[in-house]
């Protein structure tokens, strides 16, 4: 009874997968400086030199063509941070290769406006609906992974039992935060401290358990 | 030759002043959610119900209503956090009450989308310009309070000699930067545990000098 409906051959959807990637590329670009609100089949097809159409067969509504460029975005972040350091036995290592990872993908530009993932929770902080669900939920993703991996840390005892996870996950974090605007502000004297304080942390958890953290443990 | 030229009677300056604070007080909230890019004369005129022409009478171009609302958000800024602990004669206290009044301010939502100065940087973070230039310097204003408060307690003894002021202040701004977001996006337990993770740093450089500081200073 389907034997009507074509099958697309190979060649078809090769390049439709292709179209949908160039289109996102161009379109993670677009949202990292003007933000994702700023992000239209208008300014897309612009910048691509093509018709908006094409867009919209693609992708059909503006909130598609925006939920599926910071899904892309969390695609890049997986590649550039996650995945190259993932394989690390040491967790403590493994932490601190995520972070360094994270602040080289900043510092070379890979988004022209920073870390995408960072900026759109930003943007959408006071603008309910299923872009702040998508982005808060990859941005929870990675203060879970820098947690959990701190927890792995605990157990084989790199560090010691005192250091809190979700307190030091929430101080990378913190870092993290300040640092990528400031690397766009020109400020780099603060994104110089911020990737050092985040490599100092976790060299004093693994090094020094003793003194500072059981100050902190007790300033809770 | 200039009697041409009619002065505007008092009450004609106190209407154009009322005219401008409360297209301001708007302008402002509009900027704290949609962006300092989203405010417009056709946006605020909306939202007030009069004509835009009024506004372009009062403020000129959208550049100039741009840089006047971030003005105007820095004199907010400075009534609810700044103005009312200046007077505080222990630097360590009076910067204790400089972060609770502004993690309060965020708190009580005075703008709707949070701290509008730490809002607009983030904004126009890879926005070069007159906005971006107006942003950056009232957060340096912001830094250098912090940091010029803990240079004052540590000249009269207050904090130990190991306290690093530009690094003690990059720590209390990055737990701001990400308050700010986490508030927004309904994330209470971060919004608390940076208020509190601010309030301890600051208790621990006043009492207890000794071993946290000595790790932090070798750390570096």
């Amino acid at each position: 009874m389907c034997s009507k409906v074509s099958k697309p051959d190979d060649g078809r959807l090769r390049r439709g997968a292709n179209a949908r990637a160039t289109i996102l590329m161009q379109a993670m670009n677009i949202a990292s400086v003007d933000g994702l609100a700023g992000l239209t089949f208008g300014s897309l097809a612009q910048a691509l030199s093509i018709n908006k159409s094409n867009i919209a067969i693609l992708f059909g509504d503006k909130l598609t063509l925006q939920l599926r460029t910071l899904d892309a975005a969390a695609d890049v972040f997986d590649q550039k941070v996650v995945a190259p350091n993932s394989g690390i036995a040491s967790p403590c290592q493994r932490l601190a290769e995520y972070l360094e990872a994270w602040f080289r993908y900043v510092e070379e530009r890979v988004f022209p406006g920073g870390c995408l993932l960072v900026s759109v929770a930003h943007e959408f902080r006071a603008r309910p609906g299923p872009i702040q669900d998508l982005a808060k939920k990859y941005l929870d993703d990675w203060g879970n992974l820098l947690a959990e991996t701190l927890r792995q840390a605990k157990e084989i005892g790199e560090v010691a039992a005192e250091v809190d996870p979700q307190q030091m996950a929430f101080e990378l974090k913190s870092f993290q935060s300040l640092a990528n605007t400031a690397s766009l502000l020109g400020e780099r004297d603060i994104f110089s401290r911020a990737r050092k304080t985040a490599a100092g942390r976790i060299t004093s958890a693994r090094k020094k358990p003793g003194t500072i953290l059981r100050e902190r443990a007790k300033s809770k």
